[in-house]
């Protein structure tokens, strides 16, 4: 119903109230049961800040309170600053929300690890917000894969995100680049397959390599740490595996997964490959037994089987492959990319999990229950809505954000389509459908971080921010309540330094700083047309 | 008087009790108010790696009492697991010790950030553990100026040190590759000075450079949070602000600070550069400026003005350093080095500060009331306990742990002497002054971490572990107390699982990871030789 206030609350939501309100080392903050955790998490944050004790004490009797309205839904929340600070909240989400706004009132400082000067008081402006998002799904994705991120920046990386109150974040965690995620029982898949010799330096068609191994893998304690520390901050994590292409860091830890001849390694270079899975049982017992693992890390109600990019040439050059196929009745090879998704799939649902994919499978068939995240432009998702599915929409040449943020060549490795910080903020996830009654569920949409151009979690924050936090207020808010000067009054006046504060080395408004240009490495920048929509 | 516990008890120090306490969600937390800030700091971490939500309540009440013991010396405490978990401590470090080996009792699960498995109990065995350090310094150096390191790293850095009981960081702000702290006076120390063209690649010999641009700086508040989360850890943070040599970065922004003819630009190579500052009443005013400005955010005693190595090419070139010289009634501009670190000292002591410097300053003359880092082997720090200043030991063939920590070609850039885990188990920071009577103080010891070629937080892991988990454990216990095979079974049998736990990529015992290896990268490997300690 009403706007957001991710960054701060909009004007017209204040109260007509005057003064402010000082929350000082005496604070204590009250929840009823089922907000606990959202009162724990605030007294943490709160705690670490302002290097105060924050006691708890039944509701009624606290300096901040958090009470269940069950009047709102789930993730709204009321937040009124008068005499006490007093929030209601539909769920725990809802309350774990109002405390993030409540942080982004006491200033940038309230976001910080420690407190930068001993303060005896805060005060706080007397304020009535009260907010909800306009979609359930809010996501990142997040490429560990091409580039491993170490696990302490990705648990920052979702405390920024919790910050922004995106909820879902996607992580890519096998591609032909590397295998991120330990499997007991295949253990060669991060022995062989979490590292690769070097790298592209920039676009690979520049065929210049880095010289420099890189690897990394999650133990699955890691991936469980991870886990349960997005589950406190309301984000649910989606664990990738992708099949059947992007498979190459698997194949070359265990040949017999192959389509093609001989032994590969893990692949050095970006670009769509032709080394696919060979789509028989000994491929489909590998991937299930994976997945049983990958379940018990992951509770997420969706697993990603990833599905894009199959070249077919292998296929085709296979007997085997062209034997399956007929054996399973299909017109030729290409119908065996989401037939092997689809058994797959299979066995998730026998998990009580449903599948999420990119919306390439949708070009042969889709598994039931399925939730399709369409990259390929719009069209991939709005089709899958027309036939009663799932979607998120994370179309490339909207929310791709390891694209260039500015023409010219400041932008490191600058690659793709020019994708501006307004661009992002002007995004609508279903532009032209009109009035069109859609039978399937349109669940919100996902900005993607792919990771061959960023080496580093500094990188991941430049390509990253300030855009996700205008993409995370076009989530959360509606389209009537967003106006892009008034959001870049906010961003310049508030916003940064609370990006600042935690931390994260987002790009300047003014283009790069020195230090974050790459002179002389080549990118590959596109520009739009939608007939040709490859990734780089 | 007692051994170390910084890795887990040793089998003598537990009590003849049976069986185990069994922590549960329902666990209080007490302190006597002077302990109040370790509870506060236990109940988070606890409450973080649990999941649960640690009530506080008077001390008497709780399931884990902090109680104030007036007997014991300010870091020493007393553990006690019975019926309930006892600490008794001498004050609040101790208090903080006791509360770091509590988690170690825990298991490896109880140092990370969110809860791996939903635990309703955790079992602690029924110990009784009586600790205090050797050391009231026990330092680590870390350079964040040839390599920045971003915030978050350094607050993460701070922790595992803290789970370590180390409570010195010594940060080397600044040099000839970049300037890494904001000085509002100057903006161009950061604007022009915290970034630089390209870095050499391995050692400088080789003159091979890597062509991406490095850089980024500290702000004022991101210092400030980075001292006060130390401070709640027990840990000093130490700044450097190196001169008169080191400087290169400085005089790129700020020209007229050079002794040298025309301008320059931050270095892009390692190792020792002739250009140094110009000893003049232009530099000492700037540089006491500067200095008003660290001492502002920076509350330790000691601040750091480096004076190492400082090559007179430019001062003898000199006509202004000549008459200077002079002036100054000094034999040669030689005297100059130890004359302009001295004044700035003056500064400092007139901030009712003491300044820490390496042990070249003593080839000169030591300011009054000056701490000496002994980083050219020990002759510098055993000259300086004669002449009765404070002393900590740092030797460059003992405790450089950007040194290789085995010989042969897989170490990433071998450089330095090889530098063994069992080696610096070994050290010892007085050997072979026997009984002699020194008027100085031996404060303690300091590991040392340069980062020509540690170019990310993780390269810092690799070098810093498991070497620093040995040197902390030199740092705090006494000899008698020590045997490295016992130290390799606890290390190997849980330590490692705690380094992993909190996300320390440590150099496994046998040798790099493939993706740790840098192989074509040109190291500068030396073997040790009294005579010849240059740095690479």
């Amino acid at each position: 119903m009403s706007a957001l206030h991710q960054l701060v609350p909009a004007p017209w939501s204040f109260s007509a109230g005057t003064g402010e309100l000082v929350l000082d080392a005496g604070t204590t903050v009250g929840a009823d049961p089922e907000l606990s955790g959202a009162r724990r998490w605030l007294s943490r944050a709160l705690g670490a800040a302002t290097g105060w004790d924050l006691a708890p004490v039944p509701p009624q009797e606290a300096g901040i309170r958090l009470l269940l309205a069950p009047a709102l839904d789930a993730e709204a929340y009321r937040l009124e600053v008068g005499d006490a600070v007093v929030i209601s909240a539909g769920g725990a989400a809802g309350a774990f929300y109002a405390a993030q706004t409540l942080l982004q009132l006491m200033g940038p400082a309230a976001l910080r690890q420690a407190p930068v000067a001993p303060a005896e008081a805060w005060p706080l402006p007397r304020v009535r917000v009260e907010d909800k998002p306009r979609f359930g799904y809010r996501g990142t994705m997040l490429d560990v894969a091409r580039h491993f991120m170490p696990k302490d920046n990705v648990l920052r990386f979702i405390e920024v995100m919790a910050m922004h109150k995106l909820n879902v974040l996607h992580l890519h965690l096998t591609d032909d680049q590397g295998w991120r995620v330990q499997i007991n029982r295949y253990p060669k898949l991060t022995e062989t397959g979490a590292w690769r010799r070097e790298s592209s330096l920039g676009s690979w068609r520049a065929g210049v390599f880095d010289g420099r191994p890189h690897g990394g893998f999650y133990t699955q304690d890691d991936l469980r740490e991870i886990v349960a520390f997005a589950a406190e901050r309301h984000i649910t994590v989606i664990p990738e595996i992708d099949v059947p292409g992007h498979s190459q860091a698997a194949i070359a830890a265990y040949p017999e997964l192959g389509a093609g001849d001989g032994p590969v390694e893990v692949w050095t270079r970006w670009g769509i490959n032709e080394t696919v899975l060979e789509v028989s049982e000994t491929s489909l017992e590998f991937y299930r037994n994976v997945l049983d693992e990958v379940v018990d890390i992951f509770p997420s109600p969706w697993i990603s089987l990833g599905g894009d990019e199959v070249p077919l040439t292998q296929w085709q050059a296979s007997a085997q492959a062209q034997a399956k196929a007929a054996a399973l009745g299909l017109d030729d090879v290409s119908g065996l990319h989401s037939w092997f998704v689809g058994q797959l799939a299979l066995h998730l649902q026998s998990h009580g999990r449903a599948t999420s994919v990119w919306d390439e499978i949708g070009d042969g068939g889709l598994p039931d229950g399925a939730l399709v995240a369409s990259w390929r432009g719009y069209e991939g998702g709005i089709d899958a809505l027309r036939k009663g599915y799932d979607v998120v929409m994370c179309p490339e040449h909207k929310l791709y954000l390891d694209h260039r943020q500015a023409d010219g060549d400041d932008e490191p490795v600058p690659v793709g389509f020019v994708t501006t910080l307004q661009a992002v903020y002007e995004f609508e996830p279903l532009p032209g459908v009109g009035n069109e009654d859609l039978p399937g569920r349109l669940l919100g949409a996902q900005a993607n971080i792919w990771t061959e151009h960023l080496d580093s979690p500094r990188r991941v924050q430049f390509a990253a921010f300030p855009r996700l936090s205008a993409i995370a207020e076009v989530f959360w808010s509606n389209p009537e309540n967003r106006d892009y000067d008034e959001f870049l009054n906010r961003l310049s006046g508030a916003h940064l330094a609370r990006l600042e504060a935690m931390g994260v080395e987002y790009r300047p408004l003014e283009g790069p700083a020195p230090w974050q240009k790459r002179p002389g490495v080549e990118g590959w920048k596109r520009d739009y047309d939608a007939e040709q929509l490859v990734r780089n």
